[in-house]
């Protein structure tokens, strides 16, 4: 399962009760923050989010409301007497403006701050849980989008029955893996006499800032949950355009084209102080939409 | 008069109900920014702060809890439209740290933005109303306060008095900088007879991040208003001093020392959930204290 977690929603310049982008993904005991805009510690504090489990973060691209949180997130979590490593995965030129930042102040982190920059698509991250990826999205700067799939878990012995057939416990991986077993009289156990399917692998993609951009279906293809961006009411398209953001309809037609389960919309321009008419617009299009409100937790 | 809004009152780390340090000094249609902790332009919304009006940003030292807010600021003025300058008075490598932000971002601000790196202790803008000086504080990096002074009112004319004792137009400037007047027959008329006392010039000095260090009573002597760090109860001088910071007692001691009118107290440590301490301190030092709490405007 992952748990996300909405930090900030807004786009550009925070409102009263609206921040700019951020959000927490969680799992078993690991926590990635994906885009980290002004305000996301003090978030963090209110919303009960450890800092200190934070072990990746993601940045999509150096628009000031995707990132000027972090130097001071990643300078409290020296303060807090951090010891293990932070990995950065963001645009190249992050890493000049954190160390010089750090510089200034001479401030000595006491924990690893590693930077992974993002160069090409594919994956950044792998283990034997989860594979992250990251694919270009189309934005005034260089952006990226991230994909987060959970490794196919393997399929669930029934132990019972196992024995019942006589299956060695050296051959019980292969199961796991879906084999019909054989025994030495070749009589032969179906798979699924002796094994259940396993909890399917969930996946979650994030596409931050992008104009509307058919191509992306292809990308986030039939993910559990998607985060796309819809930084504008439909009426706005031009606007949206002009300035490589997605309106509400947009976003859920990339949902629809992608077949994903479902979707989440953020970003919305600080000009809107109701947001109802993003989740009607969208869910006209693609009725499992939500809007991503600050503090609601996003479970897939 | 000059009214000081506090919009950020923690040190280091900000806390659920408490932002690092940001204070908003107004007067006339004036309105200065005094250090801007991330945040800042957060809490200017909620406070009713309009950020258009901000001429000036003075920035006392580079640990994030005094600046890391302010390239937020900036390119949200960006984003609003500003095309008035914005002066930014801050140590000289402050510069560089913003630029290369509104680089990697491609953002070209539609107002001037003019850098004034801090240099020497003196004047480092004066009109015909206000005077405002820098001077160094002792702190573990380049740390600088601030001495926000009104000029000097002239004296006010009572007008049917000089026209009693027939004294010219053409002299009344004089009697506004307090000269008797001498008739063509020889008689003299006092200036008091003809003009009452100006009202006070105000006067205000924000001392940031400083260790205790009494040479500083004489920077800020007989200030109508001073802010002084006191970032932990006295209990931790010893710990106050080994991070160059100061305690409730000594910050009352310099305002003591000095003869200021008043004092106010911040920059508060984020380990503290109540406050109340922090003022019967102060007060059994220099009873004129004041706790800075946010959102709250202090008059002088």
């Amino acid at each position: 399962m992952f748990a996300i977690t909405i930090l900030g929603n807004n786009s550009a310049t925070p409102t009263e009760l609206r921040n700019p982008t951020a959000q927490v993904l969680q799992w078993q005991d690991e926590s990635y923050l994906i885009d980290c805009g002004e305000g996301t510690q003090k978030q963090m504090v209110l919303y009960k989010i450890k800092r200190s489990k934070i072990s990746r973060v993601f940045i999509s691209h150096l628009h000031g409301d995707h990132y000027f949180g972090l130097i001071g997130l990643i300078t409290s979590l020296g303060l807090q007497g951090r010891i293990q490593p932070l990995y950065i995965h963001a645009p190249a030129a992050l890493e000049a403006i954190i160390q010089l930042q750090l510089e200034v102040a001479n401030v000595q982190l006491p924990y690893p701050l590693h930077f992974c920059p993002l160069q090409h698509e594919g994956p950044i991250v792998e283990d034997n849980k989860i594979m992250v990826s990251a694919f270009k999205v189309r934005h005034r700067i260089e952006c990226w989008g991230f994909l987060f799939r959970q490794k196919k878990h393997p399929r669930k012995i029934l132990p019972e029955a196992a024995r019942l057939h006589h299956i060695p416990a050296a051959f019980y991986e292969k199961l796991q893996q879906g084999l019909d077993y054989t025994a030495k009289d070749g009589v032969v156990v179906a798979n699924a006499a002796v094994t259940t399917e396993a909890p399917v692998a969930k996946s979650y993609a994030y596409c931050a800032d992008t104009i509307f951009d058919e191509s992306l279906a292809q990308k986030v293809k039939g993910v559990s949950l998607l985060y796309h961006e819809a930084t504008y009411l439909h009426d706005l398209a031009d606007k949206a355009a002009s300035r490589y953001h997605s309106t509400t309809v947009q976003a859920a037609t990339i949902a629809r084209l992608a077949g994903v389960d479902r979707l989440i919309i953020g970003h919305f321009s600080a000009k809107y102080d109701e947001l109802d008419a993003f989740l009607e617009e969208a869910m006209a299009v693609f009725k499992p939409t939500e809007l991503a409100l600050e503090g609601v937790c996003y479970l897939t």
